[in-house]
């Protein structure tokens, strides 16, 4: 059994390192926090690289952990590698999990250049709710293993496939599979209710303030709009993700 | 011209008191920060009992700030004051502003026990975009005038009729208009796309973890669920309202 007392553990300084883009580049790992996500990571169990206990802290009974490296930590370890005020007593340290492909996908969402990690989160989770096959992660976009994205997706990030990658890139073999590409602007195009429910199809939303990229927008099968009828200037792009989705799959 | 140095000012000091909920109750008032926030409360420029501006920051030339009182402040008193990490240089003490009655609104949102800030305030910025006649706000909600419910309505908060109240005083009154009143449920009842849109509704979103009241789910005449697809357990509370609400008004 592995047990760490002290902050100042190179082990902990390594999951603390967690919390940077950078280091879970390197690493091509990152960190989940609290009972609900470690659990939705276990569905993956391969993916789980240390499994983080508190001491005193009852493991469920329900979590199959056989062939875990498990790390017992003391209350003060689990609060400086925690970014919540007030820590679960349990954490992991999970592979990245972007799948190598987006091409047998016939459902898709888009995220072009989204900021927000708490807006990703929620797209993630709109996502695998709308039972879509996979999200498009845009080079542009806040980091998918960010911890406030991971916390939002409530788990959604290790039901759903996700990729990452140029969009403009691939907006063709979409279209050659027979795929709808629907870009998404504020103005313009079509009210999204003139749209039919389709079998294939894959939406874009864009950047909260900015919109699609303007070369994204004239590569789509059509490009829609939903309309606003009384005064508020936008819709949160998660929102509008959500409407969408669920237009689309009818 | 009133000019305000110290942080320790009085005034300084009954600002930084509404962030408190009692003081807003008991002052009947609140603040707003930022250019875009301000400039959304100067539309109903009656209402604002204090403009605040930072030394040396230029009042946009389309703001009409006649007649109102114009407090200027250091950067440190406008830091102090502030809630965000990077305040910009325009704030503002706005009255409440709840309606009196919601009995002329034909088409609704009503809000049951919604805790989380920045999911209430993305339900009045959906409703204000779907055209609603204005948003119920449930005794059991987060407060309104939270400065993360302010800033994620994003201006909406100013354009959109609320009122506070008990619903389940109001159901019956609602229904004797001819409104169409739907409550919502993880499961059970009838899927959303089996309804039509309807020129006269209300749509009950219920709390994040425990849905509505169930004194509640048995005054409406439907209750209604999305669909999940994929894994997710549940859909965001504000994502479910955008989509409804959409589906609703037709």
């Amino acid at each position: 059994m592995k047990r760490i007392e002290s902050v100042n553990n190179p082990t902990v300084k390594g999951w603390k390192k967690l919390h940077t883009k950078k280091e879970r580049d390197v690493s091509r790992s990152f960190l989940v926090e609290g009972f609900h996500l470690v659990e939705e990571a276990l569905k993956k169990k391969e993916q789980i690289l240390e499994l983080i206990i508190e001491e005193n802290t009852a493991i469920p009974r329900s979590w199959d952990i056989s062939g875990l490296e498990v790390v017992y930590v003391t209350k003060q370890v689990m609060a400086a590698i925690s970014d919540t005020e007030t820590p679960q007593g349990a954490a992991a340290v999970v592979e990245h999990l972007a799948v190598s492909s987006p091409s047998n996908w016939q459902r898709l969402l888009i995220a072009d250049a989204i900021q927000d990690p708490g807006n990703l989160g929620t797209m993630i989770r709109t996502a695998d709710a709308a039972g879509m096959d996979g999200i498009f992660i845009g080079s542009g976009c806040v980091d998918i293993y960010n911890s406030k994205t991971v916390r939002s997706s409530q788990g959604s990030i290790f039901h759903l496939a996700h990729f990452k990658g140029e969009i403009v890139e691939h907006i063709d073999n979409f279209k050659a599979n027979g795929i709808s590409v629907y870009g998404t602007a504020l103005q313009g195009g079509h009210p999204y209710q003139q749209v039919e429910p389709a079998e294939k199809f894959a939406l874009i939303i864009g950047n909260e303030g900015k919109g699609i990229q303007p070369e994204l927008l004239q590569q789509t099968d059509k490009n829609l709009y939903i309309p606003i009828y009384g005064k508020a200037e936008s819709l949160n792009a998660g929102i509008a993700a959500g409407i969408l989705l669920y237009h689309l799959r009818g």
